[in-house]
């Protein structure tokens, strides 16, 4: 079978055999922001076409954005509590005749105080680190433009929240009057962690007073230049994990992510007292589509 | 005399008769990101050309950014607690040889946790309040890109915070994943006093966090498009509103700014519970600077 994870700017999919091992990966740029409406076919035609051929057909499972409304169909959330059963019992198929029979999972959406979440793609990825750990209780963190903290429960997906951490650090460090006082420089630990504690000082204050303290720091010399962006992104880290620990209860986390962001959070772990265990997600997506494939009968 | 607003976008000023009273008023866009280091004395003379004459020797009293590292000289900040005595004393006088004897006001700092804080121009408009209501004791609110609670204690600025509201929701309504989801439209006033109301659930979480609800209700259709940018400035303003008044322990606030963003703070502190008075900063900066000109000597 491929296996597809088809996001907004990238995508990635592998050959697995029979056994769900991989064969081969490739990847490229064309997320869902470089593909036209109605052209996701032709789009996977193109990309997969070393593996495609006509007279075959292949099974092909995809998750990530390529299921939400910008994407090829849109694939409605299943609620929360989700489980391997509730995601392969609710495959969506599409179209294609070029030598492949493709279904997307669903999402998986949860509703806190009227307020909904939702999550596209790591589902699968949280699946995988429970099966691969045979864990049926867990916090699990999947850092990123939109983090996620993700409590399992018996089994299954119970509850999550999402973090808007990467996309205010990337909008903070691009334009804007934090921005302009910030110089491109290595990551700064000693800020980093200056930024961690802030966030944990109970009489901080709102996270947009606390931001204002990133330039005040800047103009009085207080931190360097090149320490500012690193004081963000403790300060962006720590709001989320003070928050999330809160709220979870947790006190150790399952992280899956890039192995640069995961090398952030374990500093922030550690600040937090929290026991941290870390997953590089390249290696659960392949997994995690094969189990789901294989539950929903698409691969025997 | 003269008195000057010089900001970071904008540059108003008014003639002003003996007694203080405005006999004219200009403006422009000429703020400080428009004039080159080193040209402010010859932009200042092309503005203030009507007003200024060979031989004679105008004073002329300046507030706002023009008095920061990026302005026309950097004038330290004085330390809360402030009051019209310590600007007075702290004036900066700057070289000028076209019929004006020009003085810059200091900003004023405070300190929170080893955390600075600081405002430049704002503190004249607090001093005009105090003087023309003479209040000794009051919590003043100045809305704005970056919105400022000052606590007034004994007649002296005593301690403040900044919020970067303003600044954040610039941001966000024009990139980004929220920005994406958002139609133009007009205020939606029942948007608003859900974003409000969001912000003061006590299990919100995270700012970060509720910001991520934005979209998710607009994904699910919990509120219009059209009212996502009205729930985000709610969310924003309630999320200032709720800290701030958390710090300052005020149940009535007096605010100083522009009559649109006077509006959203007035419903916003009707829903916190908090009295509210408000001033149009325009009319309140030309007698604010008249007090300290005439209390530093510079006019008699």
């Amino acid at each position: 079978m491929i296996a597809v994870d088809w996001g907004t700017s990238n995508r990635r999919a592998w050959a697995l055999d029979g056994a769900g091992h991989v064969l081969a990966e490739i990847g490229d740029g064309e997320g869902l922001l470089a593909v036209k409406q109605g052209g996701f076919a032709r789009s996977f035609a193109d990309f997969a076409a070393p593996w495609l051929a006509a007279g075959r057909s292949v099974p092909v499972l995809m998750c990530g954005m390529v299921g939400s409304k910008m994407g090829w169909a849109e694939v409605p959330y299943i609620a929360a509590p989700a489980d391997l059963a509730s995601l392969s019992r609710n495959l969506q198929h599409v179209a294609f005749d070029g030598g492949a029979r493709i279904a997307i999972v669903p999402g998986v959406s949860c509703i806190h105080d009227g307020v909904p979440d939702v999550m596209r793609g790591e589902e699968c990825q949280v699946l995988a680190v429970l099966a691969e750990r045979k864990l049926r209780d867990a916090c699990l963190l999947l850092p990123g433009t939109h983090s996620k903290w993700v409590q399992v429960k018996d089994g299954k997906l119970a509850s999550f929240r999402t973090y808007m951490t990467g996309e205010l650090y990337n909008a903070l460090t691009s334009s804007g009057t934090l921005a302009q006082l910030m110089e491109k420089s290595a990551p700064d630990r000693d800020a980093f962690l200056s930024g961690l504690a802030r966030a944990r000082q109970a009489d901080a204050g709102a996270l947009t007073h606390a931001l204002f303290g990133v330039r005040t720091l800047g103009l009085f010399g207080s931190l360097p230049r090149s320490g500012l962006s690193s004081y963000l992104s403790g300060l962006l880290i720590g709001t989320e994990m003070q928050d999330a620990t809160a709220w979870s209860g947790a006190d150790a986390v399952i992280a899956v992510g890039s192995p640069k962001l995961l090398d952030n959070y374990r500093i922030a772990a550690e600040v937090f007292g929290l026991a941290f265990e870390a997953h590089d997600n390249a290696a659960l997506l392949p997994p995690a589509l094969f189990m789901i494939a294989r539950d929903a009968g698409l691969v025997t």
